[in-house]
């Protein structure tokens, strides 16, 4: 791994990265990204999506509030990236909550190439067959490990899988790296499962070639950011605007000392 | 009246509230729902909003960004909800600025049953058939006192009625509280008032058998918290960050003695 | 130009804006206008943007994220502010990047009367008929300069236009006024290039007679925010919560004497 070095390369060629999000967390998966030092655009339209995935370096997903015309742009917009070879990244917002949302996360990774799916334990268990519960968009509990569901959801669906929690764990179905970054104001702010979705893709967009690393490195990146916005924050809305403060601030150079990770 | 009590109650069962509410304010709403202490969840899809609110603990309706298929998915969600015996709050944003709004807010009072609308004093106004002026969807001055008004709207449209303003009036028709926490930075912020109704939805998830008292703890909650917020912001945006910080921070021990409330 | 006695009446009269706008930063257009002093009203339904539009001061266009009945929405809400006499802002946002962005931005501008259009140098470059490059929605180079194009767009257009950039350039095709407030942190958030369309839109709600002054007001006031906003900024996000505060406090008083603008 070598997220310094990675994101100083974001910084340097600035990727455009393509993102069709729901409507809660638009705005915040834009400024995350465009702090991390990546170009973020919003594009839904199903005249348009086409045309400006295949611009993109990368594609993010994210299912969180969908509706009929939103899901057939998401997948033009993903066989578009799969035909001019950019990475999708698959966020599979409240799987397991409602059919809707099952089925069209089923659906676009069955009709298209997706790199790296993330997700909480619940909404991974979900597409992977395990056994979940899930409340609205939250984890409750899952049949297996944190560890245990990446490995074995990379290997189900045939890609990348990062599940995300207290601790992370990333899988290519073979290979398990987990990452212990981060902090518990995390949690306190709606969108930040989201956020490490979009950075997930602004990695992918230097990475491509290596989603495993890719989809850790971003967890790395976003996980010491939380941990120094937490630093004088006195609750979940300090932290927020701290939180793209850090982005913004993360230093190449003392990047990976700063990592928690073990594989 | 026991606010503390509630919102303990609240943070101990994280009840999941549904929101199907404006673009504006949707991550707000979900970001005060959260910091406060509950589960919100954002779902407006016509093919799983039944679903979704058939399991949530509230349904909290916005209407301050309409068309038609929302118009059709409040409406489902609201029936489902009413099925299943958790509360649906109303907020009529902009009724009375234009004709497919108060339609809307009247249709949604029609056809579901609504536990709390909470509006301003032209909104409240104009479903109580009472004269008032709103310019976009502020209101400008009303025939009626906010007070009077409560209890007049609660009585003609058969549930409680919050008025939001400098003093808060609350009403089942008979009994009527006035709440004056509160401060005035909250006026400058976009999307309080309906983090106000979100809230309202969050007290009613856990006290669906005392709407009045629900609505009103809600905006002693919400009020205190508003007033934590001023304390050491510069304007409306750090009020704005500050605001959830004080969601977050609010202490059940000690809310009911910082309630301003008259009887 | 008179910013500070533009701004005073602003506060004063606090005329109703309508903005048509994207989903990524309606909160902050919305929050932007109200720090400012203005009355900010979303409404995109067809069923009721000419109802609105009609009593607006002015409307706001912009076409971050479309998709087909948004872009007959703004067709109607732009028509109907031009039958009532109020000044409309067209945002071009990503003219240039896809052909539904470029045509829509053309079409608008050739079925309704625009007042401003407010661009960075590819979106302007874009819809004056001249070459340019883009990414995404961010301008990446253009064949003219930004002074040059201003005057030869709003030439070719028929109506004000302003370049932003570093240095922002406002033309009606005879004058030009270059001004050069703000602050590179601007860069670093999304949607303050939109905020600047909607306070251009705000400045217009005042000064309808006077186009090219209001637009250039528009960017002096956002840029002396900006400016003052970046003063204690950690970085995007606690300049992000400053720039409403410092929107909230611009003294109208002093506003004159801090612009930096050249004709």
């Amino acid at each position: 791994m070598r997220t310094g070095a990675d994101l100083a390369a974001l910084r340097e060629r600035k990727p455009l990265v393509h993102q069709i999000t729901n409507y809660v967390v638009m705005n915040e998966t834009a400024n995350a990204t465009l702090s991390l030092g990546a170009l973020p655009v919003m594009a839904h339209a199903i005249e348009e999506v086409e045309e400006m995935a295949s611009v993109a370096s990368a594609l993010v997903l994210n299912i969180g509030t969908l509706s009929e015309r939103w899901i057939l742009a998401m997948l033009l917009a993903a066989k578009a990236a799969n035909r001019a070879g950019a990475p999708v990244v698959l966020d599979p917002v409240g799987a397991g909550a409602t059919k809707l949302r099952t089925e069209t996360a089923q659906r676009i990774l069955e009709e298209s190439q997706i790199a790296v799916v993330r997700g909480n334990q619940a909404e991974v268990s979900t597409l992977a067959g395990r056994e979940a519960e899930i409340r609205g968009v939250e984890s409750i509990g899952a049949a297996d490990s944190a560890a245990e569901l990446a490995k074995v959801a990379a290997s189900a669906l045939g890609c990348v899988v990062s599940v995300t929690g207290p601790v992370d764990h990333v899988s290519d179905g073979e290979r398990l790296i987990a990452v212990s970054n981060g902090h518990e104001l995390l949690g306190t702010v709606s969108g930040t499962g989201c956020m490490s979705t979009a950075i997930t893709g602004c990695f992918l967009a230097v990475a491509a070639d290596r989603p495993l690393e890719a989809a850790a490195e971003a967890l790395v990146a976003f996980g010491v950011a939380g941990e120094d916005a937490a630093r004088d924050a006195k609750g979940p809305g300090t932290f927020h605007a701290n939180l793209y403060d850090s982005l913004y601030n993360l230093d190449p150079a003392t990047l990976d000392s700063k990592a928690k990770v073990e594989e």
